[in-house]
């Protein structure tokens, strides 16, 4: 939890850019945002629920489920007049929905006739939830906000860098797992078990949080698959495995990836991760205030290219806060095209693998923008390991 | 993965439901639904991906993300040439997404101008897809097939009841292993690393794969906040725990749900776990084929009614295959008004909680509707527990 204070701040800043894009009501839906400006918690984003703000209101307010209100009392700064809720009947129900208990209650306060942005591009505001919202109140005009509190949420404060250097910690401890626990003979999923008991009970001072995605281990030749989950199969020996984990504290990420050979890697897989290792390390060396992230995916490019690599994917995006299915922010990516400023106390997970069709090698840090360059959050040798 | 004999019964069903509805071309983003016609499985739904259905057609189309097309011709029993993906600068871009690549596909094959179903009720198809999907063939007309394939879903095969029975084991290795682990002065995540381990560890024969939902176990106070997730705070002494979890394998899921008291329950506890248990009992006596879900209900709420509660959320719902952020089936519900016939090879989660402000108590199972009545997957004793 943060201060009452650096809620109302970044209830201020969202304020200003609800003025800017001339939006008279807010509807916060991404589980990310709501815990951003209300410190609401829970597991409860699977029902329809959101955060309204509204720029004459010195507190948003929450709607849930009516058995989620009393999470909101728990987690949120908010005075319980402002946790509001619909009942159970609404859920997944084939008659009624949760946005018709909502746009009512919208209109019932006077704001049935706004102007009102939407997250449109959101796990969990569906296609359906609009519909819904469009007929509950057809005089409101709906437009898109998907990404207005996301940006805010770019440059850090100090706590919430705290918070990421935790987690830090943990992804560290957990990689350190994930090295010991993989092994030829092994099965995949025993060594998922060692890691996630690595990234839940974090260390003797804080305890870690569920991250965003699972830990992602493929092996062999699905190393070209980077988002296969894990099997029961046993590794086998000269497996390559790509891990790419990450540790969370409070709901903030820090990821990492690393590659691990079981036996003698070959040549071109040795190659292939100097080349990585090289093109990361000169990315990170070009990453201060000011530069953009296209020159940074650039500069990775022209460093693989030297060994004759190409690779068309962005390497890179900016992370922190975030719920499931994904850690990223949805903001900047480093690729090219991106012209994103960057700024001290922004944070980015850069992750460039680079796989072809039957093995892939990545190799990954989360770093923080800094006064005149960066720092990687974790401290793990940058490098292939063998076993 | 199932026979491509199975896969293709499901897919035959679906275009008899397709024909029904009238519906040319169905678009499945559900990433259940997407496994359960084609077997696709990775964690790639947090980009925009889909099958593709259409009648005249003898296999789907797979259309997502380049880098994971790997993954679908790992997963799927589809020909290559019927996986099909978008490059990777439509990710999280501000120029361009994902439904804009599709709908030109769509266009090319042919169906621009088609009656097109979609899941607009779906995690994983926005507000923004549809939009997006209606600007780049506006000649389509979008119905809305949102629980089309799910409600295929509710009564398994053999084999997948069997998949359901190794989750039900690993359940109760789970639950196990969490009455273990809790106890006064243990951190909460500690108990939840432990948890953990064994759902994943699965047993020697199988492994566990990834539960849609993470372990939810509120003590004390928040007991009446069935949806808040771990703290790194010590239990205390007479704190109430409920532990909501489910075992996994292979996608499908079984949930069970425990309370339990660290020390002496007051009476008060004891009272409401014996009222929750009788009707938790009379509730299952009652399931046979032919009953409705709203009539288990039914026999629920007058249980307690005798001893003076009353509780008017839904008590249990359909369960299986899934995802995140949720394991339910969002179909059939146990609960006045659901008028759904039970029959044989359904299975639903049952999980009678009554909250409080202040404590709660849940204690569930999940049962397959049989021949002639129902089982409990897990054989965990239905009881208070109490160290």
């Amino acid at each position: 939890m943060f201060t009452t204070e650096e809620y109302k701040e970044r209830l201020r800043r969202t304020k200003e850019q609800m003025a800017v894009e001339g939006i008279e009501v807010l509807l916060i839906t991404n589980p990310s945002n709501m815990n951003y400006l209300t410190g609401y918690n829970a597991w409860s984003f699977y029902v329809h629920q959101m955060v309204v703000i509204l720029p004459e209101e010195e507190e948003p307010r929450w709607i849930g489920r009516k058995q989620d209100a009393n999470a909101a009392k728990e987690t949120t700064w908010l005075q319980h007049q402002h946790i509001l809720f619909y009942n159970d009947d609404y859920i997944q129900s084939p008659i009624q929905h949760p946005m018709d208990a909502i746009a009512r209650l919208l209109d019932k306060i006077g704001k049935g006739g706004c102007r009102i942005g939407v997250e449109l591009e959101n796990y969990y505001f569906t296609a359906k939830a609009l519909k819904q919202l469009e007929k509950g109140i057809p005089n409101a005009e709906f437009v898109d906000a998907t990404l207005l509190v996301n940006y805010l949420r770019m440059i850090k404060s100090d706590k919430e860098i705290g918070y990421m250097k935790r987690a830090a910690v943990i992804a560290g401890h957990a990689m350190k797992t994930a090295m010991d626990a993989i092994d030829s003979g092994r099965r995949e999923n025993d060594a998922v078990a060692d890691i996630y008991h690595a990234q839940i009970s974090g260390t003797a001072s804080y305890g870690g949080d569920y991250p965003a995605i699972v830990p992602l281990l493929p092996a062999g030749t699905r190393t070209s698959s980077p988002h296969i989950t894990w099997s029961d199969r046993p590794y086998q020996d000269n497996d390559i495995v790509i891990v790419e984990l990450a540790g969370c504290f409070q709901r903030y990420h820090a990821p990492l990836a690393r590659t691990l050979v079981l036996g003698s890697p070959t040549d071109k897989v040795k190659n292939l991760s100097s080349v990585v290792v090289e093109g990361l390390n000169e990315a990170l060396a070009a990453v201060k205030p000011g530069v953009t992230c296209e020159e940074i995916e650039e500069v990775w490019r022209k460093s693989i290219a030297r060994h004759g690599f190409f690779k068309d994917s962005r390497i890179g995006y900016s992370v922190g806060l975030s719920y499931p299915p994904d850690w990223g922010e949805h903001t900047a990516s480093i690729r090219r095209g991106d012209k994103t400023i960057l700024r001290p106390n922004m944070t980015f997970h850069i992750i460039p693998g680079i796989w072809f069709d039957d093995y892939g090698v990545e190799i990954s840090e989360t770093f923080q923008v800094t006064e005149t360059g960066c720092i990687a959050l974790t401290d793990f040798p940058r490098k292939l390991f063998v076993k």
